[in-house]
């Protein structure tokens, strides 16, 4: 990324002015507290933090707004900074805005099944907090015990449940967002239909803090399902767990998770998590389903035997909740497992129509080998979504290189498909250089024009998802 | 609505260019021809059509559109003009482009579960083309047997399975627009998850035409439920009928249908359809659930325990499909059972959470009966979106007076509710002037700075739901 050269010191008089608002103890300026603020959960990227300021309320916010846009100072704003892609990475001579402490879940309506937070409450406690109820809120991403829902709904995060129970998105009623004059707006509302004027929560869902600063979440709950069923499966091809998957959804049962890992990534697990992997197996599949009982039991048993029919190696039903666990861990320490084998881990995300994820998985082992990196892949299988996971070393350029050109293809290839760049991580920094691959007719200026329209200045988050000015990428 | 005065007549040149792009027989300029397109299905709204195009692909409608940018010519889009809040009536001056040519299904993908269609396909012949593939498209306007997908896209139109299923905008997964400058673009994708970019489908379901022109929509589609069954039970008062719905979502069920009619309704079916509804009951709640046997078989017996728990008058569950069918179309045929009574019919939407419903329906009464209009309400009880139906005669000067402002005290209550001036039907022309009470924050310029970057002549189906420039309203 090539930021205009500007100076990446916050004029004193900001800081000043920062520390009114909010406190002196919540603007951080030494050079050893900002070091955390420097990056997020993004393999090599990293930028210096300028200043940090972490505001309890609304109003706080937006005062911070106003003080930054008369002054002209850039925002970048952060939870925990678990993202993917780079989005929450600083901007030089910004203001970092960490929401980690508006975090009050405000209400919990059982009449209505939604909940209403603040937006750096952490994920799980959402999902904690529904369940006495016999509530559920099912979006689950990887992060979901340190990431805020603040940063689930700038990136519509998805989770490992999405095939049933769809993405972040499918669940945000309503949110309070400061705009970029620091006027606060409520957007949505607590009703299950709702058409009055543009849909401006959809336009904010993922839009990675570029239009405005999420506040406060308004959610909707879902029953918590009585019963679950965990199996699984493992293929001496990812063809035949492919078939697997899309027998499945052609017999209409539609688990909750349908989740591939292929060798590399079992062996690695294995080694790393002693699940009782069949580390021999080319990909492993976890399945579950959830629901009445009658109807779990009766779906676990058609998933086993259409796993055996395609030839599975060996089905594995967990016979109990730890063994249910024990088997999701198999999917769910992935990516720990694999961050142990080089310095660098780059976790990518690119997602295609269901029925092209074979190709894809092939494609992504075939340029792994071409370029000779070491390529791990696992992800959603009922989703179309893979993490294809490249192992490395950032300090190691001529490496590095050969990294850029993987993705590169692993991109054109993705888009050739019909899929996207990214499924769940977000654009960010990372995919930036690549969005207009995908955007290539005239969708590709419509994100522009209103990212004008809202942000004219263009404070907020500036350089992600898109330059606004034509650029080298 | 108050129209800039200006010409009603569209420049001979034009004609004869649109004739050149479409065929002349695909153009309409006799009064006679224009009348129907004059109006949609909102009662006292309508204006005169100036000339009615009618291309038979994209590449017609992008060079109208781009004819009329470079003219300056309004154009205002519409399928079937089955619209409820006046969106596709007529601009003075304007071209009305009549989509309902654009009517094949182009694919069904049952490895993905989608489907492919161009914007004038009718919404029930989705839903008609999915079946026999086990597949179902959930989204169920009343007008559904007329209606057009490009319009209910358009409208992010609702039905009667909202509660479980959700509304078109749940079902949208990409959609090929033609933008305010003629050029052509594909939002979203076949991808279960994609997060690249802001989601400029959903920016543009619910548009209602102002943002660019649907040509193409894909669907989602889910399997079909294998079961259904139907009850239909009377209460004595609003209230029990009510609780009869908290209740059943407390107990974590979540049917497809919970409708219901008040007495005038039920009284003015039962003249029409004789369907033998209790004419007696002060509530009348029809219920559907649907999924696997053992599951409905369970729900539709706990659902009938709450209601007689609640002290329903009567009960009575569908013995067979056809008996089914009768019971539904109670509801069904509401609106056309009240349309009968006066010579105008003003059905509203207005919606709130669902723990209020009960409030806003009493409220509607009480409002008619200090008004003195004769009001009669139905609507989805699990939304919380309700219908009030004013029967009244648009003739009458003096009665059309009341009949505002009783319309304005429902609109305001419902906003005090946190409710929405519309559930389903849009804001268009005849909620227009009520749109910004409910955004009534900073919310509502967003609105407009969104309009003016997407649409910047202000072209697409100008002056519905708000007015670019200040206005009265």
């Amino acid at each position: 990324m090539k930021s205009p050269p500007k100076s990446d010191q916050i004029d004193a008089a900001v800081i000043e002015s920062l520390s009114e608002i909010v406190g002196a103890e919540n603007v951080l300026t030494s050079p050893e507290d900002l070091i955390p603020y420097g990056f997020d959960g993004t393999a090599a990227l990293k930028a210096k933090a300028s200043c940090v300021v972490l505001p309890r309320n609304t109003e706080a916010v937006a005062q911070v707004v106003k003080l930054a846009a008369s002054r002209g100072v850039p925002i970048v704003t952060r939870g925990s900074g678990t993202g993917l892609s780079g989005g929450s990475v600083p901007v030089v001579g910004g203001i970092v805005l960490c929401l980690v402490h508006l975090n009050k879940i405000l209400e919990l309506d059982t009449a209505n099944l939604t909940v209403l937070c603040e937006t750096g409450v952490i994920t799980k406690a959402i999902d904690d907090a529904a369940t006495p109820h016999g509530l559920f809120y099912p979006p689950d991403p990887g992060s979901m015990k340190i990431s805020t829902i603040g940063g689930n709904v700038a990136n519509n995060s998805g989770g490992l449940r999405g095939l049933k129970y769809g993405v972040t998105r499918d669940y945000v009623m309503g949110m309070e967002v400061v705009l970029a004059n620091g006027e606060v707006a409520w957007l949505g509302s607590k009703c299950v239909k709702d058409v009055a004027g543009y849909s401006l929560k959809d336009l904010f869902i993922g839009s990675e803090g570029t239009l405005g600063i999420i506040t406060k979440v308004l959610l909707k709950l879902v029953p918590r399902p009585v019963a679950r069923r965990t199996l699984l499966a493992s293929f001496d091809s990812m063809a035949s767990a492919a078939k697997t998957v899309s027998d499945i959804i052609e017999k209409q049962i539609i688990p909750c998770t349908l989740e591939f890992l292929d060798k590399k990534t079992c062996a690695s697990v294995e080694d790393y998590a002693k699940v009782g992997l069949p580390t021999e197996a080319a990909a492993v599949v976890l399945m579950e389903t959830d629901g009445p009982v009658s109807v779990v039991e009766d779906e676990v048993a058609a998933m086993a035997a259409i796993a055996r029919e395609n030839g599975a190696i060996e089905v594995e039903q967990a016979q109990d909740d730890a063994h249910a666990t024990r088997l999701a861990s198999a999917r769910r320490t992935a990516f720990s497992a694999l961050a142990r084998i080089r310095p660098t881990t780059i976790l990518e995300d690119v997602t295609v129509p269901r029925s092209r994820l074979v190709e894809i998985v092939e494609f992504v082992e075939e340029v792994g080998v071409r370029h000779n990196l070491e390529v791990a892949t696992f992800g959603h299988f009922g989703d179309g979504n893979v993490h294809p996971t490249i192992l490395t070393d950032e300090t190691d350029h001529e490496e590095m290189e050969r990294v850029e050109e993987a993705l590169a293809e692993i991109f054109t290839k993705t888009i050739e498909l019909g899929g996207t760049i990214t499924g769940e991580h977000g654009v960010g920094l990372a995919k930036k250089p690549f969005l207009h691959e995908q955007f290539a007719d005239e969708s590709y200026p419509l994100l522009k024009q209103i990212k004008g329209a809202i942000d004219p200045a263009g404070l907020l988050n500036p350089g992600k998802i898109f330059d606004l000015e034509p650029s080298a990428s």
